[in-house]
């Protein structure tokens, strides 16, 4: 099964092209789009988000994943195997997240390259057909070069920040409920908040967090918007008070 | 075949992660997106709709269906078995008028629940592995159990309000044209519409109805917008006048 | 392989219900969302990005391509079969930029009528419906009726106007890339633009043309947006400084 984990938007022919270049390679292969909304040009925050919606997906699965603000730069273009999934993209640390919670990890460069190549459309042109030949099974040595593990552009604690927010403006951290079990407060925006199971826990117009479905710790207003409550933007900071 | 019917938008993972989910289980399935723009956590509307637009779909086809103002809480998660159609989802009344329509209805109580169950994406966690069951066509009696007709919420007549806004303006009413074949105008917004068979039968910029790509009365402005013509929103009544 | 190009966006049930039939039709069919933000209403524009879009895409596919101001009207339903591919959609001019960058073009008027056809859907009803026949490989003459060239509505140059704005401003036009080798400059909006290869190419801020993805000519602000930079609109023209 391939994934696609992009800053792309639905707009425009982007996804449909990468689709229709593997549905070519692998027949009958249906890429399921995880989401084409990670925040645009923004790895750190990608980065976290990768981890925590691939987390759950079956073994042997390939995610091509593509975050990348230096397209058609010189960067390389690389595969990470991390425990059982596969992970196709740039080297620009979209996948040090992933690889710090990962029991065991293989690093690979693509030493793969198209007849002809866009300078704007790795996705399509490199990233695909990779992923494609991944889910083939065929043999790595013609299209892959063992590396060492990239230097880590992102260290390995959660992140206290806000790395998605949501079409009802609920606010995602890059902090993991499983780390964080005796949490009961945090500090946001110069608030006080705190946690409960879920929505109908708290009163209308209040703020709280909680676990979210990714697992994540994310702060949200009953029956209201929290991004407008708080002028909340990515990246915004959030402060931990056990 | 399964289809997804929800109010989450198409941004964030959760499409992709339920789609995911009855991929691992059914092989080769991929879903079907039938709208993601269900006015949010609008039940009364998805109804309408949620009766509109699956009223052409296959026999034996499987609809995930999912408007849930309430999610996390503890409300019973159904499904609805009309005519030879099956409905997933919450106990809050999404289904009344699919069932209203139908010839005969069975309901059932799920009592599936998975080892980890989410509080805030059921969709991903119960009703999805059910639907997943219901394609395989599993035994029923593991994780259903019969019950009688819920309370309806929303009365057995068609619905003289707005219950859909598309991207161009266009206004979908609850009403069925089959109901009213001899509606000729209907008073909206303080004035009063004829009806046409389509938008090139009026002139540029006449506000109009007619009968829909889905069976409903729609009101529509020739080259215009009828939301901004008439400052429309989900639920404005609208008169018959016969 | 059956490819959908409209102006339908994603919202509301009619994406799903083209899919939903096509796959009735054909099992296993899941058609590729190639666009579906093409222009609304523009069939200028949208015969120019039908033709990049679909030069890459595999022979013998299909693609019912629909973008239709004039739909509920009494215009012909066509199919295009230009080379190894083929087009299904409305007279209206929309394949003939693909048809002039055909080697051999053969053109069909669709006889076919479902026994209910909507009067706002064709692209449900009757294009769709087409599609899977071709895709099944029946034979073309029980719904098909060969037809002479029609009268082009865009002449066979390309076309030096803006035909698509992405999501992050940038500015696509209609104008092949192959076509203007030696072209260093272009004249857009009372600037001057040189030539460069991608964005890292140019200083952060400054815009500038390069070679696309599609193949075209795409005017770009490099960590910027060009759309907003110059308050560039689609149909908007450019002059080329050879």
């Amino acid at each position: 099964m391939l994934y696609l984990f992009t800053d792309f938007g639905w707009q425009g022919p982007y996804v449909g092209q990468m689709k229709s270049k593997v549905s070519e390679q692998v027949r009958y292969c249906q890429p399921i789009d995880l989401m084409h909304d990670v925040p645009a040009f923004n790895v750190k925050a990608g980065s976290y988000l990768l981890a925590a919606v691939s987390r759950y997906l079956p073994p042997d699965c390939v995610v091509a994943a593509i975050v990348d603000p230096q397209v058609g730069s010189d960067q390389r273009a690389l595969v990470l195997r991390a425990d059982y999934r596969w992970f196709v993209g740039p080297d620009n640390g979209l996948f040090d997240v992933v690889a710090q919670h990962a029991s065991s990890c293989h690093w690979y460069e693509i030493t793969f390259r198209p007849a002809h190549v866009s300078r704007s459309f790795h996705g399509r042109d490199i990233f695909i057909p990779v992923a494609g030949k991944l889910l083939l099974e065929e043999s790595c040595d013609s299209f892959l070069s063992p590396i060492s593990c990239p230097e880590p552009r992102f260290n390995d604690a959660d992140l206290n920040e806000i790395i998605y927010i949501d079409q009802f403006g609920n606010l995602m951290t890059g902090l993991r409920a499983s780390e964080v079990d005796g949490l009961v407060s945090i500090h946001f925006a110069g608030q006080l908040l705190s946690r409960a199971t879920t929505f109908s826990d708290v009163d209308t117009g209040t703020a709280f967090f909680y676990e979210n479905s990714q697992g994540l710790i994310e702060i949200a207003v009953n029956c209201g918007n929290a991004q407008a409550h708080f002028s909340a933007t990515i990246g915004d900071s959030i402060a931990l008070v056990f």
